[in-house]
């Protein structure tokens, strides 16, 4: 933003620009209006990243278009928490999507190169954490991460978890997913340099309350080095991970 | 209490005692009523163990004629949650009284068979759960066990916890106390065959919620073989473990 | 874990081992992987009982790979909380499969000794907390237990339940299952010596707010000697009730 | 009110009384307006019972005034939740005030017929819960009623509670006041005609929340017949009990 | 069960009856076992009403075999939270059974007698709340109460409620339904003698967190004389004020 | 109702009315009774606006005669939270009516006029926080006030909402719409006079716990000026915007 | 902000400005950087107010120094949640520093203009709800309006609240103070055509749970037109308040 | 660990160790067991960073004697959460501690290299949230890493921030810390490419719930790269931040 402003600044300065279309500029240049839509154009520069879209709750057509003009500029496209059904919708008008089932995201990678510097690995503690796990996959790779999966790695079993130590020791960013009583983190973070991010997860039943007993447990992880996202939000952890392994 | 039913039954029926009466025993029998408390000292034919005091919100003259009671008749004496101040004023008019300050509770053994058939472990996430875990090793004292500790072995530093890997292996019972995250019990009942009995503390600050965070993930453990008690109730878990180790 | 470890050990100290095949062996021992799981061959051993399934959240395809690796080795097989349909599945592709439709589960039980030592008893409230403790029942079946079921003994009509009371005091270990106000387990735990597991429900409507108030209730039971699970778990309870009775 | 609406509109039509004036009497009439305070002396006629005093959170200045008002019209005074310092106070300025040190309320009786037709019975489960018992106790008396208390009887030691059966079945209306699991209005009510009404009480610790645990489990008794006021409201208690003892 | 218990002893002391079939008669006189509930005949003599059926998670099977027993006994039938489906299949196996759609309960009345003393009167916040309030309804009338119905008079259009204020006055008793914010009971409370029955409802959105804000805020009502049942219960708000109504 | 009483109570003063007649006047003036509803048809008096129906669980029958009675009397019609199939049954019946899918509304205006004083903003954090807003722009629109539109302009992209800093601050009333971290309210007053009323909505997932995340962030706004309502409450933010806006 | 904004980019236009010495000029402006603090001496042009200071949390020091920087601007001084002993210290540095020891603000009026158009009326449902609008009074008034008190007008006594319903309706803005049930503003907002900024406060115990059922209730106010801010945040429904009273 | 087991394997094999003492080796190296506390010197080869003391419930002895023997190997100490007091007690025993009377920490610097790559910037929404922020800052200090401190930076004045747009640019990692409505991560992270960590504070009051409110907006920030600690947890934030900037 700082160099549009800059020179937008330099442009009145030496006339080129009148007050009043400055006004204008600097109001509208960053972001497309769709109207029920701002779509950000700019956070690619910005943020290092493009736009990821939220799907839950969003209708078929504004996805459509969303998308379009994601693509149209030459973005990769990813769409977050969205029915198979929608998919195929949106595939008939869009070529070139892919669907992950288990993870429910849309994606499309226009660039492909990998810029992240190491390795994310992304843990689960079960079996059914694996569909949040995946959308975290999915993030982080279309953001240009090399990505490595260790699942069903839980507490309960701790010897299964040492019994891929080695590998856990070379990531440089990990990603644990788990539900339950949520224990992955706090006994990752203890054995490693690398940052953890901890995604709880609303697998379980009873007083798990969706994901509020391994929100909670994470949170109150008694070893430093830990970050925690919302419940569920694979996507918001691979981001997290990707700013990281990028810089 | 069936032979006491049965009993007054042959009695009435050989016409020893005459309905009327059978109804005040039946209904006088088994407790000894200080208007402000009914002590239960038949709860040690029943129950196994006399009856616990718990400290808490009784006044000194109210603990005083309680404990006076149950010492009359025998019974090893526990008052739990109990200030130094108010043990210094029962020491004064009961004798023999013990103190541990670390637990808060009070204790007197007139009975001292070690009745219970194995050893109870009592282990502790840090060094803050030990307040909570002296309660239960006293109780468990108290109740006729052998008893050990093992402090501070939380899973942030799991090595640690693999360090006392062949004692926790020893036990017949296991007592985890853990707050934060409290995952201790769930990876300790991963590795042995020994009943585990988990206590959440009300250690931490923040999102542990004054121990409910732990409270949570113990109820969710991810594997079988985990009984949970109240927040803080050390002695609440050694009643379990002793009932348990009479088995 | 323990003779597996000083087996290798004394094979390295031999010759017989070198140090970087023994950290293959240590490290790939215990368990199977399927990717998508790793089954716990060992847990027969260290824990005394097979792997349980916790069919929620798994695809049929999961399911039947992990419950053909369980009965190839010869284990009990149990897979908790899973619709009919899925069974219906199943049992096309695994021939001799069970299903409790009351308790949603499958099993099939391939050594039938039974090792318990005493009886289980399985207490409900009300009639709506039967499916929670027909899982447990099975449970306790699988895992080698005799067992009784004692349905509808609410306090509501504590004369129900001292019916009862000669069938109660002869359980070795004792599982109440209750919703609502949760005051079983409290009662029962009052008039026996065996130690009693604590299964909170469900049932219930409005502030019964899925189980917490039952939850609750049972976690501040006034007596001693109680261990409670999550809400439903009615597996969690049997498993730690096996492990009680089979000391 | 009604009289008074009819009284008022009677003289208006009969030409004794202009509307503007009319206006005013039917605004001003109920209540005496201290500025900070509103007295309802009407209440007696109104609801049968003179204003009961909330003492928490009022000055030691509003409180005497509030108080003398009361008395200058020959009520019954009550001032619940108040601490033994400011009745030292307040003592000092109106004379015959008596202080229930356990209840922390202050009364005078100025009317002493009993007119409720029947016996209130105050039970409690445990010790600690007897403040608020005698709050609903002092309550009781002075709305002119005959009350008994039944103290520490809770379901832990259900033959405690059976010995006094005959006793129970002979109120016309029955308190309940119990912390921890709360169980006791359950039992009771499953075992009377007589209308209950639970009051939970904040004792206990961790996962009582302050109550929380026994107000739920009230709420969700599975008995039909019991009526719950807020923690700790004794006062709330006995002035419902009283209500329906007068009817 | 006094008498019975009486009537027994006399028997054995007059050597009519053998102990081991006193025991025997002690233990299985009040109640019917159907394996899966145990129905309490009894209940009518000790409780004054016969047993009401809670519909909710109990098969067709179970409602069949329980409303038959309870229908031999000549007692009135009333099952509560059942869907209309159920008992339409009800309706073909047993004659004579009513529906009421709105409140979702099935009746069958064969004791028509009203012994109620004075009128009950249903008082809804809204239209939204009438469900729950035609469950009290009916509930009172099996009973045998007399009962009015005043709907829709919440506080936000207050001259609605004074509109009926005479009618309001001569219960007997009052039982008021409101979801939202649940300010009924504590207006109405306010202006009449009548013990107030509180029922809150989960109508409402958002933060009414199904019911949750108006449950605390009829716990909190300034005004005594109010007891609450749990949400959505118009049954036990009706079972209460009918203990009440017939004292 | 001030000149109604005063009114009145002319009359009488004059002899025109009997107090007796006076009572039934000043009892059954300003509401309609439909039995299942009372409508307020004074209120368009009494608060400036008709009454406003809230449809969800109304029968259409009953809407349908609600409905027709407020339009009958010449007022415009608003109901809320009401299914699509719901409105075309009731658009057979009643000519006229209009629906707005997205916020769930139907509507019709007899009353064209604009009588609010300036414009009311109604901005969103998001796309899927549209239907709370669209529900505030009709009820807006039906109340007579003019209303502006900006969505879409969370706090993420903060330069999205410098964008439209101009519109903004020519705004009478603004109305923030917005999930998940609810920030908007707390930004957008602290740039402008306008008061600013906050709408929290149920969007998100996981730890938004239904909107309970936003809805705190917009209590503890840091900022003066902000006005709360429920979660999704788009109908109640409207409605309090105009009667700042008719000031 | 906006001339601001104009303004320097006119001087720049115009050459009287380096695009270098523009950005400083933006960056700056608006604030006073004190390291621990940043005043906003600007808000009084953007927002029509100064600065409010929240003292919670507050050093002493901290206090002086902000407190001298908005008095040195001319600009009038208040301070909320500040104790007397604090306020005793500044006393001696500052002149002229008025306290309201019920409200718990410090405050200087330098400004003494009412600018505000009508009367805001400030009402209590009891006396111990009168700290927190006694917080909002004096908030009023320093912010330039005629305020007016009510106090003590709770629901459970509705026919105080009647007595002063010609007051009540001559109020341009309602600022409604009640903790317990909260059901004040409901009743209010339904008589009266002025917007209700409804204050939960604190004040009640047991399932009051410190507010938050007051605050509950009035979100879920069942009618429009109600503003609800933070618990006991008398300061910020004063401000709302002032915000529209200058429209 | 694992060159640690290589090594002794390597040794076993070589005949230099038995297998005996390879068990007790294997057992015992990493860490130091002082009963009350098992002290992890391990934790700076494996993760980077010394032991971190956590000093909330330990006694002024444990915490002596875990300070002094961290001291004996060199590392840097650094001990959260402690009181003054406690510090002086400390101090007279200890050589060259400092303490940070707002952060509450004692910390001694015996290596002083910065070894951390970029710059970490702390940032506070408010002057409420400096103690937090100033355990980071410290914290972050004795890890090793550069670091600046922004205060009083709020959402309610976005102006203050966008004033500090170019240093929050040039971070490496940002850890924002805020009460209230917790909104400033959201809006720090869609303006930069740094990861930001989030520090719920407990500041505020009412509906802040001790920090609950920030928590759960910081959770669900709509903007991805966010990862949140514990409430009021400075010092879990920076050692996170330390982690990342020592990539």
């Amino acid at each position: 933003m700082k160099s549009k402003l800059e020179d937008t600044l330099e442009k009145v300065y030496k006339g080129k620009l009148k007050p009043s279309e400055a006004l204008k500029v600097l109001k509208d240049y960053p972001y497309q209006d769709l109207s029920f839509a701002k779509i950000d154009h700019h956070r690619e520069i910005r943020r290092g990243f493009p736009e990821i879209v939220y799907g839950l709750g969003k209708t078929e057509e504004q996805l459509f278009k969303i998308a379009s003009e994601i693509l149209k500029k030459g973005h990769n496209l990813l769409i977050t928490k969205i029915e198979e059904s929608v998919f195929k919708h949106l595939k008939k008008r869009i070529s070139g999507l892919s669907y992950n089932a288990t993870a429910k995201v849309v994606f499309k990678k226009q660039k492909k190169a990998i810029e992240g510097k190491g390795t994310i690995i992304i843990m689960t503690a079960g079996t059914t954490d694996i569909p949040v796990a995946e959308e975290a996959f999915v993030t982080c790779d279309v953001l240009g991460n090399r990505v490595k999966k260790i699942y069903d790695v839980g507490v309960a079993g701790i010897h299964r978890l040492f019994g891929e130590y080695e590998k856990i020791r070379e990531a440089r960013v990990i990603i644990t997913v788990a539900g339950m009583e949520g224990a992955l983190p706090s006994v990752v973070a203890g054995l490693v340099k690398a940052p953890v991010i901890a995604v709880p997860t609303s697998v379980g039943y009873g007083a798990s309350f969706q994901g509020l007993a391994a929100l909670l447990a994470m949170l109150n992880s008694c070893r430093g080095g830990v970050g925690v996202v919302n419940i569920d939000n694979g996507f918001g952890a691979a981001y997290l991970a990707s700013l990281i392994n990028h810089l």
